[in-house]
């Protein structure tokens, strides 16, 4: 699936906003980062001008938004809910930035993904938050963090469409990682045991510290991802080693 | 200087603005991520109720705003000036995200920095982003990436703000790594004739091929980072090996 079609199913869910220019304000932010399906729960402030006005060129997403009685309607077919939140609360729910979060929908698109904002004055209530999976909270200034509706909705959409270039990005390094090829678990633990056979063999690991220098060793080569060539040649140089020593 | 003071040194530049109710924005985006220096320059726009009103609690940044006649006057006392353009233009400026650009200014601080954002219909002139060393590009939609003003002040001010957030995770992993003392280069060229000399010793470095090996090596151990005490054991082991094998 092309890039822009992924972006593109990521669904904004507004809760009873009552001003309708930030309905508008929202429909911009979303289009201009690629976005287009736009759910309003019970609102009173939709359809009209002011959400046009404010929504400039991004008619189309407000004409196409679909109005909703409740945010179960909203969320029915969603595999995965976000709600937003300028404050951390004191639940159980993981809480992480809008980046965090885009790097999250990255890797479960193209499943049904939603993100739900909350009324301008008191966001979502605790039961609303229940119906989410994850908490999003903007890093916002602790002695003023009372964002625009719109604002908050311009940051997490750009942040899923940085997330989805910077995916491009991985996308061509990963192929570049894909020729070299990573060595795997079952051969790193060859590698360790036959590092340890060998170092016991010319009495470096010979006492109760033994231990500890192998996981420190362990952890040394875990740090490398080391290629199967790379692994090869360490391999190689504990045969020689081998060979040389007298029993 | 603290976080706070840092982050509350850059300033944003707005040139031109015709619609009150964007400057409003400007300033209540700033303040939720920690800034406060707003330059005005000549617009008939402000003051204005309507900038009032979408300040929301940002009054404070909206009454200290610096209302100017041009933007030389709004830069004159800054060392580092970002333009910002929704269009990537023919010209041989640097183009940077805002996030590329806001990892560049927390480099600089507490150096005066200021962010330049042009009309809301035509953005800066040539002549203006000529004013600026760098030109901030947001990476939007093309079909359709015409960002409300106040919701790229809110970008590029958000950016800032997860920067310096960062900055400080930095530091305190830089503290960290402090503690863990890297091994200098001067050790390293040890280890790696240590190494060079054992290998031979073992027959495992004979013809041709052994620079080539050498270099991998060299190549493989330089990703690791090694600290001091991980070098002591991987030379501790090279001795080892030489002690056990007959000349």
């Amino acid at each position: 699936m092309l890039f822009a079609e992924l972006l593109a199913k990521v669904r904004i869910v507004l809760v009873n906003p009552s001003d309708p220019g930030n309905i508008g304000a929202s429909a911009r932010a979303m289009k201009t980062m690629g976005l287009k399906h736009l759910y309003l729960v019970t609102t009173k402030a939709f359809p009209c001008r002011r959400a046009s006005v404010r929504a400039s060129n991004a008619l189309d997403v407000l004409a196409e938004a679909v109005v909703v009685n409740s945010l179960e309607e909203a969320l029915w077919d969603c595999t995965l809910v976000f709600g937003t939140s300028t404050r951390i609360r004191e639940l159980n729910w993981v809480s992480l930035t809008p980046r965090a979060a885009a790097a999250k929908i990255t890797e479960v698109l193209p499943q049904k993904v939603a993100i739900v904002f909350g009324r301008e004055r008191c966001g979502l209530t605790n039961q609303e938050l229940q119906r989410c999976h994850f908490q999003i909270h903007i890093p916002a200034n602790k002695n003023y963090n009372s964002l625009n509706l719109g604002a908050a909705v311009q940051i997490v959409c750009y942040e899923l469409r940085m997330a989805f270039l910077e995916q491009k990005e991985t996308d061509k390094k990963t192929a570049l990682v894909k020729q070299r090829k990573l060595a795997s678990v079952e051969q790193l633990e060859h590698f360790y045991k036959h590092l340890q056979s060998t170092l016991m063999h010319v009495a470096f690991l010979q006492n109760s510290r033994s231990l500890q220098i192998m996981d420190r060793l362990r952890r040394l080569f875990s740090r490398i991802e080391l290629d199967e060539k790379e692994l090869k040649i360490l391999r190689g140089i504990l045969s020689a080693i081998q060979k040389k020593i007298p029993n």
